[in-house]
């Protein structure tokens, strides 16, 4: 089957990796055989949600929410237990925002979800570059996710993570030349919530160093 | 680190084969070290996770109901949407009550769920004898998720299938071996959530043919 005749599925977060992603995806299937889906998991900024609806409709392509309500029930990290802080340091082990199985649960239920529709492709933000301690963003365990999809569906899933061995600044460049800095402006990185950023959360860091070693400037900071 | 010094978690759904599981677990680790998880995913007949409370009880160890609010949207299955039917007979591909991803998803969240409690073995009702068109219960799977969970958690988990390789009379004989078939009465198989159960579904044919050909009486049809 050719290619351009393939549908794919990307995982969108509301952030400036996965927008990323979901550009890369238009530039290589086509803008009508992609689609998007964001999961709703107690995460600590619901304004994600809406960030990422607003990317897909600057993109000109469909977002199904999907809700995970079993992360907050299990509780224990950062980004879904509001009792837990969000370190701005680094530390021993884990940070405290790793929420374990996160991004193996988004993959699965993606599949799952593209199974009904004849996707084949899922398409992440995940990196292991920039690699801040989650485990479940490195190739290897992507690797053996995608192994373990086809097996348990029956079904020749392709997981790409066109960010994985891209630094922040090469995903700025990326964006850049997919021309997706336009949507940069409707996304949302900052563990905190804040929009304009609160630009010392460790997210944030990390989104403005890319940024200024890009020699590009971001354009969610002339939202006014 | 001695086997009698570490922790299982089950994954109950209150059925035979998962109720085998905990009591294999319990002979093999020891009952203060085991505990139980139970997934609400919607399943067509919420008197699964009374059963599995029940068994927990009768076991000795504890149970932790968790939601899953996901496959009920995502649809399209006999087990979570009551608008499709379960077939009473053999069909061409996968089976109606097929739910994509729904053993990688268990086994995920309670990975996640174990990882939180130092808990490194878990077991798992899924078989590939008897097995039904459903090809997240076989074994490859199983081996490739395992490996998917230690590199995405960077745990050693352990995935403990013992009923893999057994025929239904098999896993009979073992319960019974066990010491398992009182708490069989407490069990929940049928398609249809009836108890006594219908009989005529393919769940309780199958639980059927396994008493009869094991020579033992099922307990769940002396329920009155």
């Amino acid at each position: 089957m050719a290619e351009s005749s393939r549908k794919a599925l990307v995982v969108l977060s509301g952030g400036q990796d996965s927008t990323t992603c979901l550009y890369w995806a238009i530039d290589r299937f086509g803008r009508d055989k992609v689609t998007t889906v964001t999961f709703d998991y107690g995460q600590r900024h619901r304004i994600e949600l809406e960030c990422a609806r607003n990317v897909a409709a600057q993109a000109g392509v469909g977002n199904a929410c999907v809700p995970i309500d079993t992360f907050s029930s299990l509780g224990g990290d950062a980004l879904t237990d509001p009792d837990i802080a969000v370190e701005d340091h680094e530390s021993e082990g884990l940070p405290s925002t790793f929420v374990p199985g996160r991004n193996i649960i988004f993959l699965t239920f993606a599949a799952a979800y593209a199974y009904r529709r004849e996707i084949d492709h899922l398409v992440t933000g995940v990196a292991q570059t920039d690699y801040s301690g989650y485990p479940d963003c490195r190739e290897a365990t992507m690797a053996a996710l995608q192994e373990t999809l086809r097996l348990g569906m029956e079904r020749d899933f392709e997981i790409h993570a066109p960010l994985m061995h891209l630094s922040k600044k090469q995903t700025v460049e990326l964006a850049r030349d997919l021309g997706a800095l336009d949507a940069m402006a409707l996304t949302q990185t900052c563990y905190n919530g804040q929009r304009p950023p609160c630009g010392s959360c460790p997210a944030c860091r990390l989104r403005a160093k890319g940024f200024a070693e890009a020699g590009v400037e971001d354009p969610l900071l002339q939202v006014t």
